[in-house]
Order: structure tokens, then sequence, then C-alpha cells
């Protein structure tokens, strides 16, 4: 058995010793007969799973004491709505900054529950670059600012985290959460799905800080107010515990690589590599501002859009799976999150020279 | 590997065969060289697995072309809220049987979007019963009647579907769906989360008549609007795919067992025998009605309550796991799902007899 290298956007690749280890347990996990999957929450057993799994994710991103980490359900888009649902309280009004497809959709569903703001729009630019802090349009009375710091179809980044002052900073992290050292402090509360850098889909990491909970609407189901979902350790209802524990076992593997700086330059000589493969060609082309490229999610396109059929079925045949762009902007990407090696890079910076030389 | 003999209430025992399967694809799913859990959602090849687990429950239940059936998230507790959030239109209240410990959960969440009426409450008997339908106080303006067919803590389960007339019936069928045949077209909407006869906890099932869509309320978060999940096929965002391609596995499973009529002989005859157990004994009781007992979750208290722990210490080293009752009846439960074998239920019987033959 070959492992591909497999570039998917999400649910996307994970970690080859992570599925091995979760295959190796699958029937008997702890020699107890049983599969993780098949036992109850409150069992001590997976207590101390989804506890070390919590701890290892603190260790990782040095969370302070005074964030709350939970373990939801329903993915960044549920969160479109969890995030006003909890977060307005009194105020009637949040800012969201626009960069692209998510920050979009956050935006339109904010706007069922709030008066959204757009403080910044890189619209006008076709999303190809970060709005300019100096010419944001913030509000003194938002409830929070919201952003989305890596756009996953765009392959737009943020290089800065925003100043908000004193309103609270919400950021959809899903795309970039991990591939990094972050700064925890500087955030009211970030929101992830798991399904690129955490675990498979359907688990959903939220980090809250403890002052902002427990002004939930009269409206917000129980299981989506993050003060009831935290006063029961993320286990109000039965949790996604399979998908908790593999989430337990990336963040296990992300210690033993190195931990975030590690990782983070890991991923930077992975970007690095494919954005110097794509900008030292005419036959390929990437179409945002330099300095606001993701590390993460690398959109780009052939010279021809007639090609594209032929190099996504002879990208597949090489074993490189899965590198069709998001139909919002044609072409190709490659998402190359923590779990996608190197060699992943190399094996495709190598396909498309040797294409572009058969076809550019 | 032995595999242990699993009474666990919920993340339940799954079938072996099934993890088998999904341990051998772990790394390699149809040779592609990746995990199921890697890949796109909308990559034709996951879409036919999520298409193939619906065609097989709509085969097994025989659900007519009128019901829509949706994978979604968050469990039986997001549904507490997700009904009146989508079924209550301009109504202003809701009907509901109380009949233990789930149903009174639902009846509180839905408290906080309408009125609701306690159409018939066994609360007085202690939950050992169910209503007397001639009792029953529906109302005639009630949204839908809603109740639960099989109490997973309390052991309690219906024998008839209730006759609600013109109002739709809903149901939470997270512990009793697919343990035996059932008439889809009684019901405006079932629901139930996975974590017992479906698949692993995670993902949740509605089956919704098509009539009953479109009426969500203004607060309804859109992840969680019956109509919005429908027309994106339950890819409204990313689902679960692992728990959704396992869940689809345990279908195929039922229906190489013979489909719903033949596990309902088999839970019957799995149910006949641990409840022969309990009552041939002075040592052992059930204190259900015997008419309303449930064939999936049988709770049994020993005659003298300082032997729980020798007979939880004493059983678990006999490989008889999850055996502790919930705390709210103490006591033990047997959860006897589809996939606990009947073997489990002849070692546990056999293990009781020899306990009391010991300590009795």
């Amino acid at each position: 058995m070959t492992r591909a290298f497999n570039f998917c956007a999400g649910p996307a690749a994970l970690p080859t010793e992570v599925l091995e280890q979760a295959r190796d347990e699958m029937l008997d996990w702890q020699g107890r007969g049983i599969s993780v999957m098949e036992t109850s929450h409150r069992n001590p057993e997976f207590m101390a799973v989804a506890a070390q799994a919590e701890q290892d994710l603190r260790d990782l991103l040095a969370i302070p004491d005074n964030y709350r980490v939970l373990f939801m359900q329903g993915g960044a888009t549920a969160q479109f709505a969890t995030v006003p649902l909890n977060l307005l309280g009194k105020r009637m009004s949040a800012d969201y900054l626009d960069t692209g497809h998510w920050s979009s959709k956050a935006i339109k569903e904010a706007s069922r529950y709030c008066q959204v703001n757009v403080a910044g729009s890189s619209a006008d630019a076709n999303y190809t670059t970060v709005p300019d802090a100096s010419r944001w349009r913030l509000s003194t009375d938002a409830a929070y600012v919201h952003y989305t710091p890596n756009e996953t179809i765009g392959g737009l980044a943020f290089v800065d985290i925003p100043d908000t002052g004193d309103v609270p900073l919400v950021a959809d992290m899903s795309s970039s959460i991990l591939s990094e050292p972050l700064d925890i402090s500087r955030f009211g509360l970030i929101y992830a799905g798991a399904q690129k850098n955490i675990g498979p889909a359907g688990i959903t990491l939220v980090i809250v800080r403890e002052d902002l909970m427990g002004f939930a609407s009269d409206a917000c189901p129980s299981l989506q107010n993050y003060q009831l979902v935290s006063d029961n350790d993320s286990m109000l209802n039965t949790p996604p515990t399979f998908a908790w524990y593999l989430s337990g076992l990336v963040f296990q593997w992300l210690k033993r690589q190195g931990g975030l700086k590690a990782i983070q330059a890991l991923n930077q000589r992975k970007a690095g590599k494919l954005y110097a493969a794509i900008d030292g060609s005419d036959f390929y082309s990437n179409p945002i501002e330099t300095a606001y490229r993701s590390i993460m999610n690398v959109p780009f396109r052939l010279a021809d859009d007639a090609l594209n059929s032929t190099f996504l079925s002879e990208s597949a045949d090489a074993g490189l799976l899965n590198l069709k762009g998001h139909r919002v902007v044609g072409g190709m990407r490659a998402s190359i999150y923590n779990a996608v090696p190197e060699a992943a890079v190399d094996a495709l910076v190598a396909f498309m020279a040797d294409f572009e030389r058969r076809y550019g």
C-alpha cells in the first residue's frame, strides 16, 4: 500500500502515523476489546483521552488560563450563527472584515442576527489582497470584530493580527490554526472546523476568553451556548468521541514534530518551494499579492484553462490527488496543511515542471 | 485480540465486521492511497458513499418518497431545539409526552421556544409505565406531538405508535431506530443520534415529511434549518464524513443480517432471555411494567446495592463491559442494541446466575 500525496482542501490529509495508530486500535483500544468509539464519553478512560487532547492543545498554542477550550459540532458554518448568538449581548452590531468566500459567508449568516458593519473589504480587488488597516471603519459600539485570517478558497492570508482595542477580536481559523505559533491573548474567540489541521470532519474547536461567555441570547440553542458547553466540559451531550480521540492523536503528533515553531518553519519552506515554482514560470500563476499569500492553500492557474482536465488526470495518475481548485476561483489549488509532507510538495513541483515542459 | 461483550448505552457497540472493514480501509480506501476521511465530501467517490448510505437506509426502513433523509450534527440534544425552531411555524404551542429522562430534556429545551403542553406523563409512576393514551390531553392547535418511543435510561418503551390525527407526530428514536420495522408514514419527523444503532457519535439522522419543511423561525441557525439542509443534500457545509461512511457500513451490515424483521426477531429473543433471567430470580429486579419493557435497554437492580461494585468489577473481569446503570436510576443496565450479539446476552445471563449463586 502506497499513500498518495493528498492536497485536498478539506476534509484534508491526516498524518499517516495517526491513521496507523487509529487502525491498530480500531477493534481493541487500550487492550479493552472494544473500539474507543464504542464506549461512553463519561467512561474514565475516554475522559482521560479528552482531557489529554485539551492539555496537548493548550501546550501547543500556549493557551492562557483565562481561555476555555470547547469541543463542539457543526464546523465553522455553525459558528457563523453561534458567535452572534453568544457574543452580541445587549449590543446590536458587529464589525466584519470581508476578504473572500468564507468571510462573506460569515457576514451573511451574522446579518440574520445583528447589524453587520463591513469595516473593510477587498472585494473590489477581487480578494487578491487584504484591505489596508488604516482604512478600516471600525465601530466603537461593535460587540466584536470578526475576520478570517486565512481564506481557504482564495489562498489569502493576513500577516498581522488586527488591533481592535477593547473590542473582542473573533477569528475563523479553520484553515490556519496550528500552522504556526499564535498569540491567543490577542483574541476574544477563535473557532476552527477540524478537517484541515486538527482531525476529521465533525468536531469544531472553540477557544474563548472566559469573560465573553454568559451572554447568549434567548434564542440560542443550549448546545450552542458557550457557557453551558463550558460548564459541562464539552459534554453537555454525547460529543463526537472518535473525532475527539483522533484530534488528540494529531496534537500528540504535532508535539513529536517539535511543536508549532518547527511546523511553521516546515510550512514556510513547503509554501516557499511551491510559490517559487509558480513565480519562476510563465505557465503558472497565482493572483494574490505576494505579502498576503497563504502558506496553507496555494491556488494557481495554468496559462491555458483548456489544459486543466489534462493536468488533473495526469497529476492523479502520478499520485498527486485533489488538486482541483474551488469552482469560485477555478484552476488548481494545492492545500499543504501540516500533514502534507514536504515530499508531496517536491513531487508536485517536479510534476508541474514536467507538465509545463510537455504542454507549455 | 478478543472482542469484549459491550453493553454500553452509548456510544455503543458497533458490528465487528464494520470495524474490521474500517480498519482495513483506514489508510487506503478504494485503493486510492488515502483514507475516506481525507477527501472532500464533494468528491464523486464520497458522494457515492453518502448516496448509498441513504439508499440503504431507505430500503431498510421502507421510507416513503415524500420523506427526506437528513444527516445532521449535534445529536438528539441539538434536535430538542431544532424541532421547535423548524416546526412551530405560526403556532405557539406543542404537545409533549413525558415518559422519563430524555423526554423531560426535550420538554425543557422546547419550553424555551414555545408553550409546551405536557399531554401525558408517567412521572407519578416514577416512569415505570407509559401513560394511558385514553387520558392524554392533546391540544387541537399544537404544532406537533413529541414523544420518546424508547427511554434509554429508564428502559421504557411504547408498544403502539400514538395516534395524533392530523397533528404531526415527532419521535426521538435515538435508542430504538432500526431495532425493528417501522411504519414511517405514521410520523411527521423522526430524529436519532447515531451512537446506538446507527454508527459512531457525531452524526444525527433526521427523517422528515417534506410538507413540514420550510417554516423555520427567523432565529434558526442555517445549519439547523431542515429545508436548507435538505436543499443541499445534507452538505450545506462539510458533513462528518467518516461517521457517515461508518453509518453506511452499518446499514449494509443490517441488510446482510436479513433486514429489520430479522433483527427484530433477534432483538426480541435477546431481550426475552435477559428479562426471563431477571424475572426468574428474587435477586434481580426490573421495575418497568411488563408490557412496556424496552428490548434495547434493560435496567436491573441487585437485591443488595452494596454488591453493585463487586458485580461491576467481576463482570468486567469476565469481559462483560459497561453494565453500570445511569446514575438517575442506579443499579445496572444492559444495552443490547443490534450490534450486541446473542452470545453476549447468553454470557451475561450465565454470569448473573453464577453471581447470584455466589452472593445471593
